[in-house]
């Protein structure tokens, strides 16, 4: 069987009971592993307990932050693979208040990363990084070489945080991954502020059937990865022993228009509205224009292709919002 | 006169008694400028108050750790130029312990950098990166361009402190510059061990002759810049307004080997001698390779060129230590 791999496999997510984490925790247990879910519950990020409600009986859930190591170290013995998820994710918000981006980001993810060298040292680990470590791209399309150009403090962390990751190969031995992973959408996503994921805040708008504000043209060109295409590229990275010490770009089969992207949103919702108003000064100096990725270096290694189209992805979404949108705003 | 630009400025230097601080302040109040050495007196680092012993009555000295709000916002405000010089730098140590790399470079460098964008948010600041942000190059010689790579923590530390500078143009309107400095010779580095500096820590074995161990063939290409060479590039950089928002790469007319080098510092020293022993595993995984580097963009922005010759440069190092040893080691 397919990722039969993971079966009675010991997993330990981060960032586990948010959107990637929960998802990827709800297939794993289908596929027979034992997994841990740890999170820090920091205020604004994505933490839902109603997100593991199909597998709440069925998987041990920490709670705790990252980096502190008098939890961490009692979780990381004996784990086959970690995916380290659990990042403070927010662009705008690290451009306010760096010194707290690097305090909930750089400082545990050190500490986690020393978590492993004393408990683990050998531990495979998949890191999910952030399209976002390219920035502006000079030259289109993105590749696993195209030059890093963090444009915020989060994309600098999460840049520092993957190289200490790969260099701790070096350091112990760990047997590190990472995927640079670009606007994800789909079910169990936070659904109360824009603030990241507002691909996923859109469809809020539109199921509250209330008008969503297109910064300038809305041309800039995006990926939008369904959830599930993602949870089977981290599974397929995570079992194939290739993809240790490598770094990965991830994208779709074709780049959509930001405001083709809204209308999708508004078709799969059967409402909402759309107008146009002009770029905030503090969006436009983090904005990175458009995003094309080529993905051939992951498909290589480990045969992944995208496989939901936008249209069927957001059906799915729109259809797990309007069921239980009370769980999530 | 050249470097007029300097008369009776507020130049504040972190780093300030260290090996690069103290030879700026030397030139910089010769200048007539008015300079404020800030040190955070770091064990195993440069710091060493006889460096400023030709100037030690016209310059202020303030001792605290650069990340130190309390103390740096006093500092900051109404200077006309920051030289942000100083960081933890060791290669080797923050592969030991690089939690204490993050919370010695990383953590301090982001509160200063607050410090500035609360007391003087469009100061103008030249940052000290290292050349080892780029690590070991595939295709030399090293631009401004040249993927990076950084193969130790610490070197992860400084491209990171480099982006944030960069960021802060956009987050408060600083005006940051960084120059990325490969390895830097002359008199006024710390001399107690090799752990930094090592191109300065052989001059010291030769001049007590001593056995200097080449690690391997020593056929690797190194690019050693003269103190002095360096501290006309920093003025250079803080006098030019085109260099506001740029990296730059500094190197040598050419490379020398590291065992030709060693044996031009055994020339200098009238004594010494070498032997050749395997590379150490810890050094090896950390080893850069050959460095070559093409600094035709700081020549066309700021005319900079080097001017000393290595033999000349080690022939007024080794004389300066030769007079001054007690203080050194």
């Amino acid at each position: 069987m397919k990722h039969d791999f993971y079966s009675n496999k010991n997993i330990l997510i981060t960032g586990g009971l948010g959107f990637l984490g929960s998802n990827l925790a709800i297939r794993l247990v289908e596929l027979g592993a034992s997994v841990t879910l740890y999170d820090g519950l920091i205020d604004d990020l994505g933490a839902n307990y109603f997100n593991t409600d199909p597998i709440k009986d069925r998987v041990e859930v920490v709670t705790a932050n990252v980096g502190d190591r008098s939890v961490m170290d009692g979780h990381v013995p004996h784990k086959d693979i970690i995916f380290n998820i659990g990042m403070h994710s927010c662009h705008l918000d690290s451009m306010k208040d760096p010194v707290f981006d690097i305090e909930t980001n750089i400082v545990p993810q050190i500490n986690f990363l020393e978590s492993l060298r004393s408990q683990n040292p050998r531990a495979r680990v998949v890191y999910v990084g952030t399209r976002a470590q390219y920035g502006r791209v000079e030259n289109p399309p993105i590749t696993e070489t195209t030059p890093l150009n963090p444009m915020d403090i989060y994309s600098v962390s999460k840049q520092a945080v993957e190289w200490y990751h790969m260099l701790y190969s070096k350091i112990c031995g760990l047997r590190p991954t990472s995927l640079r992973l670009g606007n994800t959408y789909g079910p169990r996503h936070q659904m109360r502020h824009a603030k990241y994921g507002v691909q996923n805040y859109l469809m809020r708008l539109a199921l509250d059937n209330q008008q969503i504000e297109i910064f300038g043209d809305g041309n800039q060109k995006r990926e939008l990865i369904f959830v599930d295409d993602v949870i089977e590229c981290l599974l397929l990275l995570g079992e194939t022993d290739q993809c240790v010490d490598q770094v990965y770009a991830i994208g779709t089969e074709k780049s959509v228009a930001f405001v083709e992207l809204v209308k999708e949103i508004i078709k799969a919702c059967g409402s909402g509205s759309y107008t146009h108003v002009p770029w905030p000064e503090d969006r436009k100096i983090i904005e990175v224009g458009d995003v094309v990725t080529d993905y051939a270096k992951l498909t290589a290694h480990t045969g992944w292709i995208p496989s939901t189209r936008l249209s069927e992805g957001l059906r799915i979404t729109a259809e797990y919002y309007r069921e239980h949108k009370t769980h999530y705003w």
